[in-house]
């Protein structure tokens, strides 16, 4: 059985990895464009904040070992069609068959058409070659405009400020950083550490020119309210999309967003052909609403699950995601689960919500910090559907309790308000954050 | 309605704060035997470890506190009666009239019969003046024997060796230490800390006897095998007891080891008489087994059902304990949830285990450290009815989504293994210590 795998990240390694595991007659190749494979982006930040010196250290498995296991891996191309009646993959004149097919094209930055985006300077976060070319940009001088205040552009921020002493500008087109992910409440927090750090923010405003030099260099930017940004190195962080392209004019069912539609076994419409990870929609965990979760730990999930139904291994479901994501920003810490505020809005749920302000641990033992919860439970099923923490010095991992309570839908009643979460001076005080929220909810 | 509680600590005191906030109508009389009322006791390693230096910092609320929202507190006053059927308490030739009686009397740390076991320099840790009399005899050239390597003990060990130069050796009857709450597996790696600590650990033995000076105090300690302990200072730190031998010989029912025996409302065998916190048995979450559970957590949630009861605001359940446990030894952080070894054993439960070694974090942030997870599930409800975790800057956290589970009694499955925890690279890795049990594990 052959099983071609467009794309050499998460998704497409994991599953190159976990069905060679299962079954070691299956012929894997992955077909992909870069030099390298299994890129850990999420390192990409942590690099450029001086984190590690040695950008293959993003590299979380090479082309070669991959090899060695007998996955085959054709580098450095581009698939330029698929033929799915007859289930063949087609680049530089070859024609390749397969029995199954596994899209796991990911994702890639949004670039908006601004005049002068092609600027030299103005930079995604996405591959190694990103990582290279940005440490290299910014030094101590650096004027850096950081475009968006999502989870990238705000680990861009840390990482840089952690790094140099590069003066940084963030412009974000909303009323608040981070909006689809925390509320007002946690965002201001986070909007004051950045002006505690010296960080420009600018909000409800955005790019609408480069101003570039004769080096074909950005010098400005040029904003829709009339101002200009003085900038020498641009971070363009406005999100991603899925890299689904190729398959906009073919028979496999897409999103609006160009998301390929996959059930719950990560199949397409189209027999024999799996997709996972960043281009592909999913299922969310609650509400079973369709979405795409640009997260790590999806891809591996959906790695996984595809690799097992194809071995037929196991039938393995994709349960769902719940958009778990936690970030450290300076000193704060940020986690949140669930359905964000948005999709509680546009779907008029009844929900009932707390937030609590306590503090992390007991007042004598030292570094108590204050502790921010929020947890919204929907009126109809009594059941947690979003939770939101800000803290310090790890206390937000709290979260895994929240995430675990979601997952198990359990309900908002006294027992649950009895949880026998764990006491002692330097961890917690004998009531948690997490009981007083309860204990307003029921 | 007059409601007479004995006994001025958690469970006491909760009930008081509780139920004059539920019906300010109800009078409410507190008899207690100490000159304050509401002490954390979980601090009193803390102070002796030099966190804060005024022991009132211990006391969380004063007797005027209590006054003046209209709880009477009787100070100093040990009852010497019970008469459950005049419903009546007597005290200093004092008769006192009930509606409803609260039990709240606590639990006493086990005294030994050893020779020379009244000397002024053998403390045990249950009161602010046992805080203040360890903290003024314990300085640089002290030589303090700890006796006992539970919890107490080992907070005692790591504060004293904060706040001072004493040479410290631990004497544990059993094989290991933690014994009652961490497999071997996690009680090596305390034990090494231990030895780290230039700390002598002796196991397997105990002590016979004390030697004195001609001061009344102990200057050494002989163990059953025969060695002699050169000591000025024991702490004593075996255990404790609920505090019941008031109720000895009435109608009340008690446990073989004296503990009071109260239904799910926390209600005893006698009508109108409830008792709570460290001197009563109480039905574990799991198995609904009867045990003393000598936690601050469990005393807070059944002053709560008490006074839900007593009031009548609601009826209202004590849903049972799992034993969470979280201690920090020097660097090292220890938490556990759930039926023990014994537990298990003693009840020939078939189950399944993993235990797991990998990293808190992903390798290129700073500080990754080591992380042990074990997980025990009951093979006859496959669900998690232990967990045990070993790690370093507040990992351990993550016990907070394991007692979650355990409490949610979720099936361990291919949905439960894609649980969707949280992922950035300074908190965790994609695929975390927890997604790699589970997936052992189903």
């Amino acid at each position: 059985m052959k099983t071609i795998i467009i794309g050499g990240s998460a998704t497409g390694m994991g599953v190159a990895a976990k069905l060679n595991r299962l079954d070691k007659n299956s012929e894997i190749i992955v077909i992909q464009d870069k030099e390298y494979v299994s890129l850990g982006a999420c390192g990409i930040p942590y690099y450029v904040g001086d984190n590690f010196q040695n950008p293959e250290v993003l590299i979380a498995r090479t082309v070669e070992e991959f090899q060695k296991t007998g996955v085959q891996v054709i580098n450095n191309t581009k698939v330029e069609k698929v033929d799915f009646d007859k289930k063949a993959v087609y680049f530089k004149n070859k024609e390749l068959k397969y029995d199954n097919l596994v899209i796991a094209v990911g994702a890639k930055p949004i670039i908006p058409s601004i005049k002068n985006i092609d600027a030299t300077n103005i930079f995604t976060v996405n591959s190694k070659e990103d990582a290279i070319v940005i440490k290299k940009a910014i030094n101590n001088n650096s004027k850096v405009l950081v475009i968006g205040s999502g989870l990238i552009g705000l680990e861009m921020v840390e990482n840089i400020k952690h790094s140099s002493r590069a003066e940084i500008t963030i412009i974000e087109k909303a009323d608040r950083v981070l909006k689809n992910l925390l509320d007002q409440e946690f965002t201001k927090l986070v909007e004051e550490k950045i002006k505690e750090q010296n960080i420009k923010l600018i909000k409800e405003d955005e790019i609408v020119e480069f101003v570039k030099d004769k080096d074909n260099k950005v010098c400005g930017a040029r904003t829709l309210s009339g101002n200009v940004i003085d900038c020498d190195v641009v971070i363009l962080s406005i999100g991603v999309l899925p890299n689904t392209e190729l398959f906009k004019e073919t028979i496999i069912d897409l999103e609006t967003n160009g998301a390929i539609k996959v059930n719950e076994y990560c199949e397409t419409n189209v027999e024999n052909v799996y997709a996972g990870g960043d281009c592909c929609s999913s299922l969310s965990y609650l509400y079973k609403n369709r979405r795409t979760f640009y997260l790590a730990t999806v891809a591996n999930k959906q790695a996984k699950v595809i690799a097992n139904n194809i071995s037929k291994a196991k039938s393995n479901k994709f349960a769902g995601a719940l958009g778990t994501t936690i970030i450290r920003f300076f000193d704060l810490e940020l986690a949140r689960s669930g359905e964000n505020r948005m999709f509680i809005e546009s779907n008029n749920l009844k929900t009932k919500e707390i937030l609590i302000k306590d503090k992390d641990h007991t007042n004598y033992v030292s570094d108590q910090e204050e502790l921010w919860l929020k947890i919204i439970v929907d009126e109809n099923t009594n059941q947690i559907i979003n939770v939101q923490m800000l803290g310090k010095n790890k206390a937000v991992l709290r979260i895994y309790g929240l995430v675990s309570l979601i997952w198990a839908r359990v309900n908002v009643d006294e027992a649950l308000e009895q949880i026998d979460l764990p006491y002692s001076p330097p961890f917690s005080r004998t009531t948690d954050i997490i009981h007083i929220a309860l204990s307003k909810l029921i």
